[in-house]
Parts: C-alpha cells; structure tokens; sequence
C-alpha cells in the first residue's frame, strides 16, 4: 500500500510537477511576508488593532491608511492567485495523463519562470510590455495544458 | 510505473472530474482575459505603467481611476476564486474515495452549470435572485461533496 | 482498476490529508456565507441588483456602501484563500511522498488549528498578536511541508 503511493511519487512527471508547484507557491508566499513587512516600514494598516502598539485614539488612526506601495505588493498577490491556482488543478491532472517528460518539463519551467518575472516586473516596477509578457506566458501555458487533456481525455 | 499512473486517470470518475475541472478553471481564466480587455476599451487603469502609452505625467493620471463595469468582472472573478477553489480540493479528494459514477458526474455537472450561470448571470446582470441561485448549487455541491468524504473517510 | 484508487485512499496520511482539507475548506466557505449574510443585516451592498427589493432609484442608492464588518470578513476571507491554498497544493504533494504518519497528522492538525484561530482573532476581534500568532503558525507549517518535500523530491 505505501509502495502504491511511493510509486506515484516516483514517476518523474509528477516529481518534476511538485518540485515546481512547490517552488512556485512558496514564491507566491513571499508576497504575503511583503505585504506583512511594507506595512511596518510604512506604517500604513488598516485594522486597528495592528496599529493599537503605535499609539491610542487618535493618534493611531492616522496609520489606517492605504500605501501605493502596500497596494501594488497586493495586487501582484492576487495577480497570482488567480493565475497559480489553474495552473495548480491542470497542471496537477495534465501529470496525471501521462505527458512527455520533456514536454511537461518545459511547461513547468516556462510557467515558473513567467510568474517570477512577472513578480519581478510588478514589484520594481519594469515599464510594459514587461509584466504583460510574464503574464501571457504563465496563462498560454496553463492553456496549452489544458488543451492537451481535454484533447486526450474528455470525458463528460 | 507509467503504468500505474495512467490506470489513475483510466478511472472514469477521475477523468469526468479532469475534464470539468479543466473548463471551470478555463472559464475562470477567461475573467483574467475580460478584465484586461474591459480596462483596455474603457481606459481605466490601476497601475501608473499600465497607461503610459495613452500620454505622460498629468495626461496619463486621468486613466488611473476605477470603472464600475471592471470592478464588477472583477468581484465576478474573486467570487470564482472563492467557490472554484473548494471544489478542487474536496472535488479531487471525493473523486478519489471511489464515488458512484452517476453520482459524481451529477455534482460535476451541477457544479459546472451552476458557476456559469452564476457568472453570466454577474456580467449581464441578471436581476437577483438569478446570481445567488448559481451561487449557492455550486455551494451545495461542494457541501455535499465534502459531507459524503467526511462520511466515509474520516481520519483525524 | 477501482481497486487502486480505493488503494491510494487507504492510505492513513492521504486520508488523513483528506479530512483536515476538508474541514478547512469548509471553514473558508462559511466566510462566503457570513459575508452574505452580515450584507443583509446590515444593510451594504455593492452590486445595485441586490438591493433592488429595498427600494428604487435613489433610495436603494444608499445600501451601495461599504460596512468595516463587512469588509473585516473579507480581508479574513481573503487571507485564508492565499494561505488554504498554499497549503492544499503543498500539502497534497507532500501526502503523495509517504511521509511519516504522526509527523503528517502534527502539521495537519497545527495548520487547521492556526487557521481557525486566525479567523476568530479576526473577527471578534482579538488584540495582536492574537492574529498574527494564527498566521504564522500556518505559514510554518507550509514551509516546513515544503522544505521536506524539496529536500526529498527535487526534480527540476
């Protein structure tokens, strides 16, 4: 019974896909560490009890504010999200349907590779087309994917 | 080895699960596509960067604004993060605790149907209680899923 | 052919992994429903359709407002999905890697517990570090998923 399991792990499709989402999604947790950390540099919260440490009544609400920076980390957050989470459920079921080792891996790689640019581009930021490339890679690859396994395995 | 994992996606209620999967979270990633291009034909932008090339510094800043018709497609797609999410999880997880074939394709179905109505419904709009009925079959499908897993396989 | 599959959810740590996904991804959908219903109790919509039973033209004009409440669900609604999923992606690759039972069954039931305790920081709300101490707590345990299953995994 666990041999059943350690052999599903031993298929180097499915190695190379955890081994990428794993990559990917730490990478995607990272914003949340950014978002937690421009806040304290810039003092700009909006609960009120995660200010309360900075001073009582009045004083404190002048931290509840919105940040251009604190924004634009947060908007890349979500930016992700919505892109990394297709590419966890396609991605995870395309593995399963037996691809090429090659072809899955240049998937992964291309897909990981675009959403670190697009990060990248988004945070510093890079003037466009730069973001709007890492985007479009990250979603034609997810699509590509998605196209494969219903072209191979619709079933409804 | 391979061959293993091809027998997993053999199961046809892990491939009727694949292939709804597969569109619900193809038509999720449409809304990325249909915020971008709403944004694009109504020249509201939320990024400095994004609206550089319709002119420069004071005559650029009147695209930073917010448009009521790309909030709406975006709440539209929050809403589908928020409900597609649970269903890939405890979806794939039901689909593996061996469901009855018919049964499992009626949640599939309905859950699929009920998203896409839900959104169609969102965009239009539709008067309510149009969006909420999509809202909550796609709720009780995966409320149902995840009472039948817990049912049969509980492990704490 | 079934036989595998009921295999893979014989499994103690898939199952396992499968129960706490479960309870969790329930949890975060009861957000979608307290959002739902502390709008109708107090009375702040922001699609013009939903309250359109309370009055027409301008008097259903003022429901088309934001509440804190409202919007704390929210925020909490919005952390748990960047950080449930994360988890379910991590977290399923590192059920798959035939981890030790009783370690799995601690992150599981660390990462349910922080969760849980997160929101109810957020929503009395709990004075910080109340909250914070639910986030990192999760975010831990997902990295520390993370780590075990790259340090034993990686295929790049």
């Amino acid at each position: 019974m666990m041999a059943d399991i350690s052999k599903l792990m031993d298929n180097e499709v499915v190695m190379a896909f955890a081994s990428y989402t794993t990559i990917i999604l730490s990478k995607m947790m990272f914003m949340s560490a950014a978002t937690g950390f421009s806040r304290m540099t810039r003092k700009a919260f909006v609960n009120p009890e995660d200010c309360a440490s900075f001073g009582k009544g009045e004083n404190a609400k002048k931290f509840l504010r919105t940040d251009d920076r604190v924004e634009r980390i947060r908007r890349a957050h979500l930016n992700d999200l919505e892109n990394i989470v297709p590419f966890l459920g396609i991605g995870l079921l395309y593995s399963l349907s037996g691809p090429d080792l090659s072809t899955a891996l240049l998937h992964f790689r291309l897909f990981v590779g675009a959403r670190i640019y697009h990060t990248i581009s988004y945070l510093l930021p890079l003037p466009q087309p730069n973001r709007a490339l890492g985007f479009f890679i990250g979603y034609g690859v997810t699509i590509s994917m998605a196209y494969r396994l219903l072209k191979s395995k619709l079933y409804l």
